[in-house]
């Protein structure tokens, strides 16, 4: 069987570390970015050294480009490694570009990644039959060091994904398996999107210690002294509506105890204690500045589409709706309107019945 | 002329120094508070030593009592130096024991003072003809040292009073005026409620620093440190509200950067540089807990019924609004139905005219 021909969009630390690691593992890989400061380095050295828990060697990426055509179209696998609010930008400019049977998989989709791409592939009538997946998280922790070498710090032992149609993720874990044996299924979107514990953990907590984060620059830990009883009771206030609305769709989606529970084997009898106890979180910083991607990213592609869910079930989300609000008025923008809605998701008009169906 | 008859209602900081003061100055003082573990030591004493900018020595306090009948009923003048949220309790045991005369000066009367503390005496149908009055802060910048000696840091030297109805206003400050003398009048209680701004300066700001208070016990400076530019901005944006309201009120008061340059010299392009201008603001440390006063009288008894007043005049106010929800979900707390509603300031059902003519 010929070996998979993956293209990776995205060449930050989680996109060249995922290009590095399959293009290790023997892969035809092509590499994007958008931004020719972001590409050049790597075209420069024609490759990406990688070291770490993962493979160590030097990978000579097959293509290294910031032309989208040229990266995709010899792809069986599209591997989106981008913050969420690029997604709609490269949905728009892959639909004139895709061809049948191409496998699109979102690293990680946020909250409706999966859900925003098809409605934007709809939007511009791509005809295509492809296939859509969205995981809940990166594969790695990594960071690229300062000789521009990738280094894979962790690798996440189980990867949920999630296609839409939840019809075809059998398939898409199948194609991908040999890559990436650790993808198990998510029983459909909704279940990996209201999955997106940052959402939970990052804007409110952010929000709290803006005088902290500002005037120190973020010299301290984000969960272990960031946190505090306050903050932690107040983040499973969050995670309570977050329940309700996975209540009220009709899915199951662990709590945020449950998780920390499950992955960390956390004990404690608040949420504040239970972070102290996980060692993994001793090394998280806080953001050097308010505006950091824990709230320009996980409030519009996080809180945004959760509550917009919450109204399609008529749950209400008054702590998320805060936070939303008190996050627009302190960086001075709209994230609701900016965020993905039910239109921006392609769901708006939706009940619960027909969504569940137009997922499925 | 026969000297003055006082009477302060609370023995914190604030009562301590007035009382002394008062009784170093000649008059005849009586001191009362609630609590009998407040009073004891000072009864125990027989008195209060007082040191500082003001006067110095010991004050040998006429009556010192739990019992309110006893401090008030030979009383001029009764001070009432005490946290906004006990006014209403003071109204009512007040109601019944009054006579004709008797000057009550709230000191100071946050937001609504007056107003309330008229409803209520209004409601337990208390007929006696007194004179009513509030200040907007404190006459003295005090502590009370290790020893139990009351200290006082500054003294303000304008204070304005505004009186309820305003036209009792020359009145009250002519019998104060001794005593006194750095009284000047407010034009009615709008403009002194308007003008508190520790509603403006206090809430937010301890929101956004509720990791950093909580995580070190408060061990940052309030201004200097806790106000970022991010905070100082919304601080600014906050007020920019209180004007609003004071506008359609049509009533006139400083907004916050004007009063800092007045009364500080304060220089600098946004609030956050001005308030690093301003050298008595050096020592303010941030509270040693979240709840702190700042919360729980500044919410209830400053942001609520400026939003009560804003509704009054159809003006919206979103941040005050949140910042209202947001404290009190951190404290799990209605600040709102607890706090100064229109209803509680004896004001529910008029408009601006009626209002106006109320006061006046």
């Amino acid at each position: 069987m010929r070996k998979l021909n993956y293209a990776v969009l995205g060449a930050g630390n989680g996109g060249q570390c995922v290009s590095a690691y399959l293009k290790l593992r023997g892969y035809q890989v092509s590499l994007y970015d958008r931004y020719e400061h972001v590409i050049e380095p790597i075209k420069t050295r024609g490759g990406i050294a990688l070291k770490g828990v993962s493979l160590n060697g030097f990978a000579k990426i097959d293509i290294i480009t910031t032309d989208l055509k040229e990266a995709v179209e010899n792809a069986d696998v599209i591997l989106v490694v981008l913050p969420a609010f690029a997604h709609e930008y490269i949905a728009e400019n892959l639909s004139s570009i895709l061809h049948n049977d191409q496998v699109i998989v979102l690293c990680p989709g946020s909250t409706g990644g999966a859900l925003e791409f098809r409605r934007v592939l709809n939007d511009k009538k791509c005809n295509c039959s492809i296939k859509l997946a969205e995981t809940n998280s990166l594969f790695y922790a990594s960071r690229i060091d300062a000789s521009g070498t990738a280094v894979i710090g962790g690798v996440k032992e189980v990867m949920p994904i999630a296609a839409l149609p939840s019809s075809d993720v059998d398939e898409i874990i199948d194609i991908m398996h040999e890559a990436y044996p650790q993808l198990v299924k998510e029983e459909n979107v909704l279940t990996s999107d209201m999955s997106n514990m940052n959402a939970v953990v990052h804007p409110l907590p952010v929000i709290l210690n803006t005088g902290w984060i500002e005037a120190t620059g973020g010299s301290f830990k984000y969960y272990y002294d960031g946190i505090t009883p306050t903050i932690g009771n107040l983040v499973e206030k969050t995670d309570t509506e977050r329940m309700e609305i996975c209540r009220a769709l009709g899915i199951k989606v662990k709590s945020i105890k449950d998780s920390m529970y499950t992955y960390y084997k956390a004990q404690g009898d608040s949420l504040c204690k239970m972070f102290k106890n996980i060692s993994a979180y001793e090394i998280v910083n806080a953001p050097e500045k308010v505006e950091s991607r824990l709230l320009t990213e996980d409030v519009p592609m996080g809180l945004v589409p959760m509550t917009e869910l919450a109204k399609l079930v008529n749950v209400k989300t008054p702590i998320m709706d805060m936070t939303i609000d008190l996050a627009s008025t302190l960086l001075n923008r709209d994230f609701r309107s900016n965020g993905r809605t039910l239109e921006k998701l392609g769901i708006s008009g939706m009940d619960r019945e027909s969504l569940l169906k137009y997922i499925k």
